[in-house]
């Protein structure tokens, strides 16, 4: 399997800087995330203080971005990652189905806003998913809620209403969703997810709703989540200037590491997660020879 | 005496994140620095890591701050820093012979590069300055050394040459001096600062030169000149990743903090260090109140 010298975990600000900085230092990067970039830059009224780019929109910001890719002639691995496994000397790294490897590790995904659905933690792998691509075979004939968060999870719902026999969907956006017609859009606001050792339902502000899985599709998923033992400091990962996290081999950077929560400062730290990766590959390089 | 919010020591990027930033949040700003901005990013020949901007030049980038800083109509007073004094509930920062007065500093003088001299800490105040519009006046009818390193240095010195008997200019760069024909330019390399109690002369690397004071004008003076007492780390300033040194209202960001070297990352601690500040004030306020 091919191995990155750097995988990157998130298209925002700091992922990219990060891809950026790896990129002119000579690093085989893998850039994980979603393709069009990140949404709550693109979502930017008017951004003042992105220092050399005045007054601009998140729209502005976002093409910029694009075209500083395609200047270096990097481009992004439209996927989700679901989890990330450290095994010991490098990473292995699940995304949209796929397993990845990397030598080194940056989380750049962002903050997760909003709280957990009660039940959700505790049902997760025992009918919570947050995944499509990777779960989907195990609820074929089944009936399955999907809550979507972004206008972005259709696309997943769609390719999971082709497996399973009843897909309810439940958007969390105000936008009115673009489904098959086989698929039931219910706008109801989920509550609690309940069960006893596996998913039976979603209980809502109206009722309940019997289902045998259910997807919960957030843009970002939290740190925890993502990669097991990560040490957090309440709901970030941990970090200090080098932007090195707990884990040997991994950074942070970014809306992740904590407030405050800004374009420019999350740029930055993506330059320095970078960096310090490149330090940390030359460092094991040296131990190899030696 | 006007009473500044914030001021900012420095106008590279990470003095002027913070400006813009700062005054975003309706702070009244103090930015000190050469108004030219950083001659270190007008040098550079290409930049491909500063997100959004790629493939920009020095000049291009600094275009790009000055731009800005016009959009958001901030100024910045031309002003080389001696000292600044932690007065406790707020600061006083001598600048080019006035004293101005701020709750908070940010420090964003970029790092020192190259040794002091050889006798150059032992002499501070005895004859060895920093500041000829602050020290010229003691060196009236004398012989004095000036040490530039930089061609900006050459206005300092002609307004010393006015005021003293003889002075010595010895460029630490290559281009050719443009000075008055008072002033001798000497092609010598300085080695060492000798002298008694006071300052008697410097020694380079081919022969001794009798004078009475010596001022070593650099485009950056070390933290520790700059305010006692701040915490080091080597040759940089401590700080945590709210950009907080050990003194209380005072924060540093770029360079002076520590490698790595990075635009981008100065930057995004530019803007760390003014909300730490917005945020310092804020509790002040609250303080105050109670």
């Amino acid at each position: 399997m091919e191995r990155y010298d750097i995988a990157i975990i998130g298209t925002g600000p700091a992922g990219l800087s990060a891809a950026i900085t790896a990129t002119v230092r000579n690093k085989k990067v893998l850039l994980l995330g979603p393709a069009n970039l990140s949404e709550k830059v693109q979502k930017a009224h008017l951004i003042q203080n992105y220092l050399g780019l005045p007054e601009i929109s998140g729209e502005g910001l976002v093409k910029a971005y694009q075209r500083h890719l395609e200047a270096m002639n990097i481009s992004v691995t439209d996927a989700r990652v679901n989890a990330i496994y450290s095994m010991g000397s490098y990473f292995g790294i699940q995304a949209s189905g796929e397993i990845y490897e990397a030598d080194t590790v940056i989380l750049a995904t962002g903050v997760v806003t909003g709280k957990m659905l009660e039940g959700e933690k505790e049902f997760l792998g025992r009918g919570v998913s947050y995944c499509a691509t990777c779960d989907a075979m195990l609820y074929r004939g089944k009936k399955v809620a999907v809550i979507g968060y972004s206008k972005r999870e259709e696309a997943e719902a769609e390719f999971l209403a082709e497996v399973v026999d009843k897909l309810y969907y439940f958007p969390m956006y105000k936008n009115e969703p673009q489904l098959s017609e086989n698929i039931e859009i219910v706008r109801e606001v989920p509550k609690k997810i309940f069960g006893t050792d596996l998913v039976e339902g979603l209980q809502t502000n109206k009722g309940e709703w019997i289902v045998d899985g259910i997807f919960v599709l957030r843009e970002s998923i939290s740190p925890e989540q993502l990669l097991g033992g990560v040490e957090l400091d309440g709901v970030h990962v941990k970090v200090n200037l080098k932007m090195e996290t707990s884990i040997s081999g991994c950074y942070a950077c970014g809306d992740i590491t904590g407030m405050p929560y800004q374009y420019i400062k999350a740029a930055g730290q993506g330059n320095v997660a970078a960096l310090s990766a490149v330090e940390y590959l030359a460092k094991n390089k040296e131990k190899k020879v030696e």
